[in-house]
């Protein structure tokens, strides 16, 4: 390969609250370090654009992690291509997940100390491993199954429904036996969650007063309320919770702009009601990935279990993937492709 | 008996926020019905006082039960004693306790269809079955126990650590190993945590910052928050949270008179530290009360738990118990003494 075609997406400075302007990161070519025994070449094709891509930008969203100023970016994975090996287990030409990946147009791997999925790019799309198969369909799996647990009939509310992780999850929970009720901004979003992902019902947030809504669609209330979003919709879903429910957190798309934390819901629902509220994180669950895995492939090759993808197109571009994604435009996983997908 | 001296306390109307003046209830002398086979007569020697007392006099309040307009206030719990009995378990002079009592002098009770529990005077204080062994007893039990838990060696923050859960709670999470701080307002509350229920250390809310003062006794972060009050304290506790840490949620004795909900804490912390957070009721708990008398009973003849009254004298000053607690003026347990103790 030609050192020209390596392009690395740097981090500039934290930009002000709301949608990414361009100079939030810098793109230069770069030369790669030349290959090492154990080591393997891959180009990147589909990089995730997740909620904590712009959450990192900003030390007052509370993330996880944080970017640093003239550090490569990180995000969550990446599906790639093998180049070049000179690992045994690896040659030329074969497809891969990897959990963390620097957003740049290739990279050099030690398989032997990095988590490395192997794609068949014969069985499912290859931009799936990102999605319904990777880390936001694991996500959603353990909101359901380890921390959600909905039971058969029970009444499962979901935000974010349209998004990545919120659509996986209700389809879980309809798989668990489940009436699943979605939010989503918009009519478009809304038949989509219907229409594709099978929900019951759907509320667009935009209409009416949210609080009504849920009433008017979960009328034996919630059971569990698999959140992604936090401030307004999360204090309207805590209302309407019955005894015994589950708060699943899985995070708050909606402070990850800079606008700072909105005030939580008061928690004397979950006495009144005897809640459970449980923020998790699918890094301390890595003991159900294969069984992840095994179900969700299975639940795909049945056709119980949809996929959607939005992807933005070309590597300078990424700020307006995690763009698309903040301002609510994606359906489904949101991604970036950075090369094309392999000719099989 | 005469029934000149069967005083009934009724509610009025509700208060408004703050302290009750006594025009929130009516005190008449009312008759007794007739003594039934199967009855006993029981004139109420202490009665409870809980926050609950005060939250249901207003809706606002979000509490569990309200009070009606014209009826007859009804608390959790009394000692009692045996006035005159028509049932063959129970004999005049035996002490009880009973998990809801009317507050009015004299009591007709059908033991076959009410919770007693049979007091011997003999053992313990008869108040103590309205504090350490009775129901704020078990509280404080099922959220430490069953709730939050706490591990040998972990640091517990307990709220309204002079109150009658709070202090308990405390000595529960003592017995279980941990480190325990306590939050309590003022220097003569904190020093009675320390010395008397034998927390490690105890916060005094009304000097400095709370999240600071946190910081600073709990050097390690806090493992579990056994939660009573809510509001500003609620929130600087989540903020402190070590990871995998619990919330037990008690009660939200700061909105209880009337000021209304307050904002609760921003969910991003339980994410981030993958908290649990549960509210509980001890009424979901009852297959572990047995268990928790005899451990309780134990526990206070090796001396290991430490209990506190306060007292407030008179059916008619009831209002006045009310505001000692819900003004933060008592210490451990709040009863209305409403006659003498029977001699012994």
């Amino acid at each position: 390969m030609s050192e020209r075609d390596n392009l690395v997406v740097r981090f500039v400075k934290t930009p002000p609250p709301g949608p990414l302007a361009a100079d939030v990161f810098s793109w230069e070519k770069e030369p790669l370090a030349e290959l090492q025994d154990g080591e393997i070449l891959v180009r990147h094709i589909y990089l995730s654009i997740d909620a904590g891509s712009r959450a990192q930008l900003d030390e007052r969203t509370g993330y996880v992690i944080h970017a640093s100023a003239g550090k490569v970016m990180m995000g969550a994975g990446a599906v790639a291509e093998v180049v070049e090996s000179r690992h045994e287990q690896w040659r030329a030409g074969d497809v891969l997940a990897v959990a963390y990946a620097c957003w740049q147009s290739y990279q050099v791997i030690r398989p032997d100390t990095e988590t490395l999925f192997r794609v068949d790019p014969t069985v499912a799309p290859i931009a799936m491993h990102l999605g319904a198969l990777g880390w936001v369909g694991f996500t959603a799996f353990i909101g359901i199954f380890e921390v959600g647990k909905p039971l058969a009939g029970e009444t499962v509310l979901v935000s974010a429904a349209a998004g990545a992780t919120g659509s996986l999850a209700g389809q879980f929970a309809k798989i668990s036996g489940a009436r699943v009720v979605g939010i989503a901004g918009g009519a478009q979003k809304c038949a989509l969650v219907k229409e594709q992902f099978g929900f019951d019902d759907c509320i667009d947030y935009k209409r009416g007063d949210i609080g009504e809504s849920i009433a008017g669609a979960c009328p034996e209330g919630v059971d569990v309320y698999y959140d992604n979003v936090g401030g307004e919709i999360q204090r309207a879903a805590f209302a309407h919770m019955n005894t015994f429910g589950r708060v699943a957190l899985c995070g708050q798309v909606t402070q990850y702009s800079g606008e700072g934390a909105a005030p939580g819901p008061n928690l004397m629902v979950a006495v009144r009601q005897r809640l459970t509220v449980r923020g998790f994180l699918v890094s301390d669950h890595l003991e159900r990935r294969e069984e992840f895995v095994e179900a969700a492939s299975r639940w795909y090759r049945e056709g119980r279990l949809q996929h959607q993808v939005t992807v933005t197109q070309g590597l300078e571009n990424i700020h307006e993937a995690i763009n698309s994604l903040t301002l609510g435009h994606n359906l489904g996983k949101q991604l970036c492709q950075v090369a094309d997908e392999p000719a099989h």
